[in-house]
């Protein structure tokens, strides 16, 4: 897989010269990598993004460590040829019109599985958006240059996907939103040769990987699946799509993954330890939960402290309903809390702050009852609410921080104003304490660390 | 009400000279709408926000429409007393420390309560943060007046909260995110005796109210309740805090609301006919919905219309776990669709634009699968993802401009940059299309005009 996420030479072939077509955007995408060793290929031109470009793969100085291949589906497999004559060992087809289309896709697609068993070489593809290697530098994907220039950021989270718009629309989201840094993110597409596995695999031994997250449509090898996620021995997050029966229709369009038996598949993820997220969205806010609270400890028991009685209670129902507890408070704890809440008030989990904020102030009001739930031995993670606006970002941010001297994990729920929020979430992610615009969020996040 | 919602006299009683406290901020809000007969009334001050204050409500000038009082809740029967003898008949209790506190409160409230009765005054509150009026430009509450100045847009949403978050925090995300105008909105706490019930049967005849969307968490009178709510005969969405028994338990606690059987009360919403949303996003977003779409008709099947191949999948998987249909197209639709294809592609619902769209570009990919689509008599409704950067806002609003020419509802659930985000929305939102973030919340929405 090494030759794939760190080839040291790259040859193109179906280089552009015309800056609107994506085999223009690989070139220049890798150019920001590779200051040497870059080789366009094709026929109609001289010159792409400033290099020597070659007529054919035949052509080339060196055997190089990876080609990547993106012209017509029927032209794939005579390139091919040419790369095994070549004596290349590493191919990614980025071209779509393999076995997503249909048997004559599927034939063109064996066919080149064919030329790659008998030159022993490896394929990657077809029908995928390759690769971004957010530690290296290395954009090995059609992506447009501009979408992702200055905002790639190295990161322990690898991405395996089955769908361009992951890697490319949605990584562009991740960086954007600064939601982590990205180690590996991998499109497979149809994974005629390269799967999941021999990535997981991989990722076992990688440094760099520190939580994986997936967007599959269906499962290559279940058994190897197993084994390798139980070796991986790091989180897991998945997407699933096609767990309907008209939702796998359209999975076997897109990337000719078959169907398979959702409640059987269901059972199997939730017993090797998968945590599972049911979109896009979801699928990063829940990566993002884990990566953060790496080392820390949740449970059922989740004390609620909130900016709103309303917050409180639909807090409280959604972690209800997602099976966690929302546990009484000690006598001990209560008569202590008491002390920032008017006299009038009765104190208990969840914790409406209201009244405490009005009588002492939002830091001390934070920082107190924070200090005194999350000791609470039958609290074993912290769910905070706030409404943002520009004055609360140093009181909250110095309340928060008594949350660090603690193991357990704790979220953080906010509404308000979004330039705010995106100030504070800088702040208290750093505190390692995710923070989420949607409540469900939270709640979900949360509940993963409940096993 | 309508001495609640567009009084032409208040007085203030409460009224501060600190900036920081919420007796300026009703004050200073007040002062926005009313160049006169504004009243506070504060025995320690002379002057609040450039107006003379009074030492007592019986020192009034006149007997004001409304009287608002923010003192501590054990002074509250004094001043309804001074209210009471000067002829006020309207008072909005906001401070709180009554029925929400336990027994003691309760009492506290019960005393006011008779005070009112006996002088036949209307209360409204305990415990509340009062009234926004966004089209006359009333705001009767202690929210900042810095957080809504310039921000309030009249439309035609009322709401009615039983929480003070919703009505401030909530309302300025709303307005901010520009989700919709408002007309009133109502945050009714304790309701001791205006109630939701009150406010409904007022907005039956309101030309300002088309929508009515409710945070309540419990229902006051529900035979009462039923019968408004049928008499309304507009939209109306809610979200009901305290379906869980813990979270019945903080209900209680903030606005003294008992539990009621949620199972019960889960049929008697859907039996009137109440759009049901689970959470303070979700009811923003849905009310937004069922306000662009008045006039359009849904359904089950529904058309899905895609950037991207896991896009379509996950889409798909979402609408059908939401009860709704993925219906095949004609053959006729199919081969019309085939023209903008590669010749290898295979065309179904959910539609995966994508290589239509490296075919013929994104206006044209869009236009002419929506026209189509749309135009399918299995199809009631649209579902349209995109992903967004700077570049696809002209193609994507010209190719929307198709689904103009129909009655059917379209949803656009988007992924990309934030701020390109924000000015699609406003494009497509005036052509009556909501955009989302959140694909389970286009979800949600088209599922609402389903039945």
């Amino acid at each position: 897989m090494k030759s794939f996420l760190q080839p040291e030479s790259v040859a193109v072939v179906g280089a552009s010269s015309d800056p609107r077509k994506g085999g223009y955007a690989i070139v220049s995408n890798l150019k920001e990598k590779f200051s040497d060793r870059l080789y366009p290929v094709n026929p109609g031109s001289r010159e792409v993004c400033g290099l020597p470009c070659f007529r054919d793969v035949t052509d080339l100085p060196e055997p190089v460590e990876l080609a990547i291949i993106f012209v017509p589906s029927e032209s794939v497999p005579d390139v091919l040829e040419g790369c095994a004559s070549k004596g290349i060992r590493r191919v990614m087809i980025q071209s779509a019109g393999f076995a997503e289309t249909g048997k004559r896709g599927l034939e063109l697609q064996n066919r080149c599985k064919q030329i790659a068993e008998k030159a022993n070489m490896r394929l990657w593809g077809p029908n995928c958006m390759g690769i971004v290697n957010g530690c290296s530098g290395m954009v090995a994907s059609f992506i447009r240059t501009d979408a992702w220039q200055g905002r790639l950021r190295c990161g322990d989270v690898s991405l395996i996907v089955q769908s361009g718009m992951l890697s490319a629309g949605f990584l562009v989201q991740i960086m954007n939103e600064g939601y982590f840094g990205v180690s590996k993110a991998c499109s497979i597409g149809n994974r005629c040769d390269v799967n999941e596995c021999d990535l997981l695999e991989y990722f076992r031994d990688d440094p760099e990987t520190g939580v994986v997250a997936m967007y599959l449509e269906s499962v290559s090898d279940a058994a190897r699946f197993r084994k390798a996620i139980t070796a991986l021995n790091k989180p897991v997050l998945l997407l699933k799509g096609g767990t309907t029966s008209r939702g796998a229709d359209a999975a076997r369009s897109h990337t000719a993954s078959l169907a398979q038996d959702s409640a059987l598949a269901e059972g199997f993820f939730r017993q090797i330890g998968i945590h599972r997220a049911f979109d896009f969205l979801e699928l990063a806010d829940l990566t993002k939960a884990v990566t953060l609270w790496k080392g820390k400890t949740g449970g059922k028991g989740v004390g609620v402290v909130t900016f709103s009685g309303a917050s409180a209670t639909v807090a409280t129902d959604h972690l209800i309903q997602q099976g966690m507890d929302v546990p009484f408070l000690s006598e001990q704890c209560k008569s202590a809390l008491a002390q920032i809440f008017p006299s009038w008030a009765e104190v208990e989990n969840p914790v409406d702050l209201w009244p405490a904020i009005e009588r002492t102030g939002r830091m001390s009001a934070y920082r107190t009852a924070l200090e005194l739930i999350i000791n609470e031995s039958c609290v074993d993670a912290i769910f905070v609410h706030a409404y943002v606006d520009s004055t609360i970002l140093a009181p909250l941010s110095e309340a928060l921080e008594v949350l660090q001297q603690t193991g357990k994990a704790a979220a953080l729920w906010v509404i308000g104003d979004a330039n705010a929020i995106k100030m504070l979430r800088t702040r208290v992610e750093a505190m390692k304490i995710p923070l989420f615009t949607e409540i469900v969020r939270a709640v979900r996040a949360i509940s993963l660390l409940a096993g």
